[in-house]
């Protein structure tokens, strides 16, 4: 049996030309642009007048076990019919897609900048989710500030963009989630009702350092996926606790590539604070904090085995499958594998929820996914 | 009926006079204290020639829901016979015990003073296992280099310690757990046979800075609160990164109040890392990484709900209940309540393993438990 599931993690990977053929030349110059060595090892930045010179990051490098790249494995990634192609034959019907976060967003200190360069490549994403509705492209929001980022948000929910993909921390050297200074933004969300959508990995950093590079030594590098998956708990939590969702009890938050089983986990850690540490809790919120992260939060995981339990024995409903497409540590290749390791033994209506309808609960808009009985469509 | 349980997190709270009555004058008069301004709102911290002014950690004014602090709430804490009643009256049988961790273990710089307070601690503390079998107290040891932990811990196991506090990180600018540095650290534990007790929020911290304070403004304290928790996954996932289990196969590590469902989270996220990211991981492991995490690894929850189908539903079976007495945040007068709330309705082999079992196969020596039938032994 071929199972279709809608991804809730898939990326676009940006053209090296994309601000040039987007802005004046006069911003598109100022945006990062990175000069690698001939032998690989280095790369200088180039970001709106500084030159940074670095190692190539490690990711800059990984292949999967053919040893192909991302370009090499998924060559029709970028190319929006093709990617069809691809989508139709591994059995994932509609994807939330990312773009695949580069330095760039973190590293642009001028937030007139940085809001030029969200909206050209929102502009160009939204080409995919215009082509077809199967692409529910996120559009990136320039979040150094509240100002830009309402504008931001506003421009491309007229535009039709149904997710906007938030970094797990804000700007570097903005406040931080919990803060007040974000009120404006979730209530345009509200307004919006844009799904946000936080990938995990993307805490803001300065181009100087390496990112993700919070260990090094032996297991370093098993240590720093590890670490990465934190992020997205941390977002949600100072949502949660800052009240958030007290204030704005429509807005619906995805967490992607995190993993799923840390819901029920930080739901019972948020309520355990909650009760224990009472008198140093503010602000008090009008329902115990795993009621909002059961109800406003979803999380998208790739092939977590303990993930489907999150919901059949947990009880947590808003759990998505990903596929990370085209990314190496994705399913491309065997995403079916993937698919029957985790939902042979599922019971039909955990099964459906989690590779369909909590997806479908997020974007209603999608088309309804193909019958798993039925060939894959041409 | 009365549930009795053994419990995998619980605390003696020393005495303010413990160093002066246990080491040499001269190094007694070097021993972290605090002097206490007469309004409560700031404290000066001695230390080894240091004289450090900050405000009063909140912490230290947690008081339960009657008003009462730690000392109040539990007179019988420290005293070797009365916290038997206690005990009794909860329900509680057999319990690993914490010192309360104070600020003074990564404050003290000086590897040689550090020695002899966790050696004062530790003979004292010892009292307890001595007086009676039911208190299986953790050794504390001196974390700044290895070559007085070894030393500890092979005089600790010699005099009949079974467990060995680790903080979660070790002392201030030792390198981290993975590094080889504490390779005769895991041979000596392997050795002896104790099993390593990592405690949440024991992050190494300089006595200047307010511990636990990572995160200031709207929903700080359940945002601090819930960060703790990361503490002991990120131990554990050093350790078992770095190949630890793999050469040390028979070293047992719990980690208490932590929760439980982390276990199962974070050994799915390994083996993503592993697999999925596999041409950067050094050392290659002889095992997936969740395999070690599943055997070598325990925890310990209170109050968390989906702690109990970590092991049914996800099949971790090293899950420990535990009762973090006296502490304000622990079960102290509600035991029974709780632990009819966690295992009503779960099958009576999960609910003995995770009251009686894992913590038995972690301390074989301690006397069986009461039945659940019988009343309660005077």
């Amino acid at each position: 049996m071929k199972i279709w599931a809608n991804s809730g993690d898939s990326h676009l990977v940006e053209p090296d030309d994309l601000f040039t053929t987007s802005l004046p030349s006069s911003l598109a110059a100022r945006m990062p642009r990175s000069v690698k060595d001939p032998d690989g090892s280095h790369e200088t930045l180039f970001i709106d007048g500084q030159e940074i010179r670095r190692r190539m990051p490690r990711a800059a490098g990984l292949k999967d076990e053919n040893g192909h790249t991302v370009v090499e494995r998924a060559p029709g990634a970028n190319d929006k019919k093709l990617r069809l192609v691809d989508l139709d034959q591994e059995g994932i019907w509609a994807e939330l897609v990312y773009p695949s976060i580069g330095i760039w967003m973190s590293s642009i200190q001028d937030p007139m900048l940085l809001a030029a360069g969200c909206a050209a490549i929102n502009d160009w994403a939204f080409e995919y989710q215009r082509f077809d509705p199967r692409y529910v492209c996120t559009a990136t929001i320039p979040l150094l500030d509240a100002e830009h980022a309402v504008a931001e948000i506003h421009r491309v929910a007229d535009v039709g963009f149904k997710a906007a993909y938030f970094s797990v921390t804000p700007g570097l050297g903005a406040p931080d989630w919990h803060y007040e200074m974000w009120e404006p933004v979730w209530a345009t969300i509200a307004e919006t009702g844009l799904v946000i959508a936080f990938h995990i990995g993307t805490e803001a950093h300065d181009a100087t350092t390496m990112h993700g590079a919070y260990f090094r030594g032996p297991g370093g590098a098993l240590i720093n996926y590890t670490e990465t998956t934190y992020g997205g708990q941390r977002a949600v939590t100072k949502m949660i606790a800052s009240g958030v969702f007290d204030r704005h009890p429509s807005i619906k938050v995805v967490v992607s590539e995190g993993g799923a089983t840390w819901g029920p986990f930080i739901a019972d850690r948020l309520d355990e604070g909650y009760r224990q540490h009472w008198s140093m809790v503010r602000p008090q919120l009008s329902r115990l904090p795993s009621e909002y992260l059961y109800e406003n939060v979803y999380a998208s995981f790739q092939h977590d085995r303990s993930a489907v339990k999150a919901m059949t024995a947990m009880g947590w409903r808003n759990i998505c499958w990903g596929s990370d497409y085209p990314h190496i540590e994705g399913t491309f290749g065997h995403t079916q594998k993937t698919l029957h390791e985790l939902f042979d033994d599922v019971d039909p209506v955990s099964m459906r929820r989690i590779t369909i309808g909590a997806f479908e609960e997020l974007f209603p808009h999608v088309p309804a996914a193909p019958a798993n009985e039925s060939p894959a469509a041409g």
